[in-house]
């Protein structure tokens, strides 16, 4: 097999043994561990504040242009592989990662103060969607072949053959994100897409959680090695700090770029790449305050259930999801009144949590503060500290404020991003309305509404939809299904295009592009776009959706 | 019908008569000829430098919010329209422009100095991708419709039940092309494609042909009111300035824009879209010198044949197409002093040509002129004026280069737009191989080959592959089939997003993204989401591609 021969031009600098007995800290550079010089890392119990064991190396400038030589060297072979080696490497990921689950469920615990449960499930949705890449390019029709065959014959001029797919673009930078440390970081979904389009990897390692990116980053290299892909396609780098996330961002030979997180950090990536000679596509979930409306019926029927159901959603996680309902609107109504108070109750008995890094809750507790001392919001519920010997701990807090100030004072729609959320309450449907205007674009927006009302509301649902990239009825948004079907980004402010989607199988398009091949010789064009369909993939052959072998 | 109660607040300003017996000039604003106060503009026959018949109105700010205000709020009818209905329109807009087929081309004939049996053709171009976009909204799968059902009972979580679709953005900008004053223009294929899917479109005119402006403006309008459409899917502005362009790329309800033109006026509207508030995609298609490589066993046996064909190819049209093969590169050999003897021969006997605007043809003189005086390139064709009396003639040029110099020069790298071309000779398959990689991206790359050749060359052929969008053998790049495999977009800067076609019936896709709706209730869900798959389309129905009603 051609890509056997692959690179393996780095040197292993030191032997290949772990600094301590369970963490190899050293940057992957080629599915391959290499030593850099700069100052040890450590990671930080967020419970805590202490560091916990395990030494991680900074990288450098040097390893950057390295991943990138070699990522590039590595896409003429990867690119091109056979699609059954490519889902079978896939697999081979998810595997590796299954069968470290515990020791990566205990780490990922100890530096993400996340609770175990969690994250046994994130573990779950981590090889889910490695399987899900993995099947999706073993059934091969997602590269969208279209082919048009010859006409020499057409009058005024022949028409040529003419056939197109999607090809991957070439090295993807890859951001670990802070609060999914398995299922949005090294080998999370950015990567499982990246990796399936046919494009390698260079992974910039979250600092809140280099344990646990090392013992990931350890099971895709042996994946890689088992499977005999081209080292290339995958390495990843440590970092305290912006510069390598920097450099790897400006290098000419990335070709696209994604990224979780806030709005400040994905937007400097985006004018980094931007002011390129070469500008690169840039995939930023930034933020969402992710509005939910309850409309009169709902809050009549059920006000005490959905407060409740909610209170759950807010704090779930510490609040700690891009998709956390941090904005509710309803109309005043005596049902309303039932509702707050409901919620007020369910909020104050939230137990607190520890938040994911020391930032993170350092700014929760500075926007809380904000809110708390603003005189145009009030109050709603809030909780307690419940153990008062862990840091870095988050109260729940819901606040309350009219529809005219919301609207009045842009800085209420900003993201708190924490168990937080604002309740906003209209006079009448058209402040409703109005309110739901003054919002930017979201992951998500979610309507709580009886089954007979909603089709009164056509108006606020055309004016929902534009907000949008998905759109619930009657359940929570927290919660991210990893389907075909799941649309996970919106207009801006919450995604720099929400013409993709960063979560379920179509994010593999993030990373490729359509070539046309005219006229080309048959023994020479890829085999989806050969005659005989020799995948025995969908194409559209002249016009027609079709598996037959045109 | 609901969209019958379309928006047509804004007035009639002025009786509805042309301003001269065959053309209105004044602004059209949802459908409806409005007057401006500004200086009038002429059109000018490149020709003869002189103005034409008729006047039209400079646009202003207020009539630049009036159309995205209009477009705005049509938008809200038309995204939703029977897409039986939108498939009527588009054909309506083909058959009143055909109806005027005549008047059209002479018309553009004297805006453009183009032939006529060249703007012939464009007519029916332009009204054969108006009928295939109304064939795809009528067949209706393009919206890519994903279904996954809920599993209530999953373990450990329920699933939702979750469906997604393309939806269209909104109001689209479209920047009439000189090149193509009508397929790329009025009604062209940013038009086109942008009202399948079902975007309002606000044209700004060039005003290289106002008159065939007006003429495919009215068209328009014809078939808007013809059909019944909301009056504010399309108005239409002239400016011969950037002002009026820049405040429609810059209004905040503008949601997409779509250019092609030189890299300079591309790249300035991307600057301007980036820097908005809420940042929107611009498709800018813009310079390209669509690299032809004559490989050595084609050069043997048919030396003077390709010369031939390709002295047409650089001359066709002035040159003035995207696709113009403005660089040739081959190794050296004596077949190849062959091919350049007969390639002079023919270029010094091709007729002199109108180009198309008297800025045009002054910017391809001074680069001509560039070249011949430039020590490092010699002249290897040249052709006479063959008329001396008309103005903005183009002689067509070869130039010569050695890879040596062409790789270390990259001004040589630079598009020259009209009936130019420059021939990369290198010394060997290394060299021709690090010729291609100095290039940047491109719109087309060509390889002429014997049968036999082709697969020795497999590294060149993914250089090639890297640096474009389509990729042709032995054929010339001018002449771009609007076709549902189409690729009309290469790597930067060729376009500034490769990830999208200008040009076939994919070119649909830069107007939509995805929506989800999650458990969702039936009887509000669009028609392409339902159960029972009410318009008979291609659905993903729990991942298998089916028209079955699940």
């Amino acid at each position: 097999m051609r890509w056997l021969t692959a690179l393996n031009y780095l040197p292993v600098v030191g032997e290949n043994k772990s600094i301590n007995k369970d963490m190899n800290g050293k940057n992957i550079i080629a599915s391959t561990y290499v030593n850099a010089n700069e100052k040890n890392l450590n990671a930080i119990n967020p419970a805590t504040g202490l560091a916990i064991e395990g030494d991680f190396f900074k990288a450098n400038e040097s390893l950057v242009n390295d991943a990138l030589a070699s990522a590039t060297e590595a896409f003429q072979l990867y690119r091109s592989i056979n699609k059954d080696l490519k889902a079978a490497f896939l697999n081979a990921v998810a595997d590796e990662i299954a069968a470290i689950t515990e020791e990566l469920v205990k780490r990922a615990a100890e530096e993400s103060g996340l609770p175990l449960p969690r994250l046994q499930g994130e573990v779950g949705r981590t090889t889910g969607q490695l399987r899900l890449f993995a099947n999706l390019v073993a059934e091969g029709s997602w590269v969208n072949a279209i082919i048009e065959t010859a006409q020499p014959d057409r009058q005024p001029l022949p028409k040529s053959d003419i056939r197109r797919m999607m090809i991957p673009i070439g090295p993807v930078v890859v951001f670990g994100a802070s609060n999914f440390p398995l299922a949005f970081s090294v080998a999370g979904g950015d990567t499982a897409s990246a990796l399936a389009s046919g494009c390698p990897v260079v992974v910039k390692a979250h600092p809140a959680h280099y344990g646990t990116s090392a013992l990931v980053g350890e099971a895709i290299k042996k994946a890689v090695e088992k499977t005999n892909m081209p080292n290339g396609i995958f390495s990843m780098l440590y970092d305290d700090g912006y510069e390598i996330g920097a450099a790897l961002v400006k290098h000419p030979l990335t070709k696209a770029v994604t990224f979780t997180g806030s709005f400040k950090g994905g937007m400097a990536l985006v004018k980094l790449a931007d002011e390129r000679e070469n500008p690169i596509p840039v995939f930023a979930e930034m933020g969402s305050i992710n509005p939910v409306i309850f409309l009169p019926d709902a809050l009549t029927n059920k006000a005490e259930e959905l407060a409740k159901k909610y209170a759950a959603s807010i704090s779930l996680g510490a609040g700690q999801f891009c998709t956390n309902p941090g904005l509710m609107l309803a109309i005043e109504s005596p049902s309303l009144t039932t509702f707050k108070k409901s919620l007020a109750d369910a909020i104050a008995a939230v137990p607190s949590a520890t938040m994911l890094t020391n930032g993170i809750a350092d700014n929760y507790n500075r926007l809380a503060t904000e809110v708390i001392n603003n005189d145009k919001a009030s109050i709603l519920g809030i909780s307690n500290l419940t153990d008062k010997d862990l840091k870095n701990q988050s109260k729940a807090i819901v606040a309350e404020i009219s529809a005219t100030e919301f609207i009045e004072n842009p800085e209420f729609r900003e993201e708190i991003f924490g168990p937080y959320s604002l309740l906003v309450v209209a006079k009448d449907l058209s402040e409703l309305e109005s309110a739901i205007s003054s919002l930017g674009g979201q992951l998500t927006a979610t309507l709580m509404a009886d089954k007979e009302e909603l089709k009164n509301y056509i108006s606020l649902l055309n004016k929902l939809t534009d907000k949008t990239g998905r759109i619930i009825l009657n359940g929570v948004p927290t919660g991210v299904e990893v389907c075909a079907s799941m649309q996970h980004g919106g207009p801006f402010p919450a995604t720099n295009d929400s013409r993709f989607t960063s979560v379920g199988s179509t994010a593999i398009y993030r990373f490729v592009r359509p070539l046309a091949y005219q006229d080309w010789q048959q023994d020479l064009l890829p085999d989806e776009l050969k005659d005989g369909n020799p995948l025995n993939i969908f194409r559209t052959v002249n016009q027609k959706l079709t598996k037959a072998d045109e």
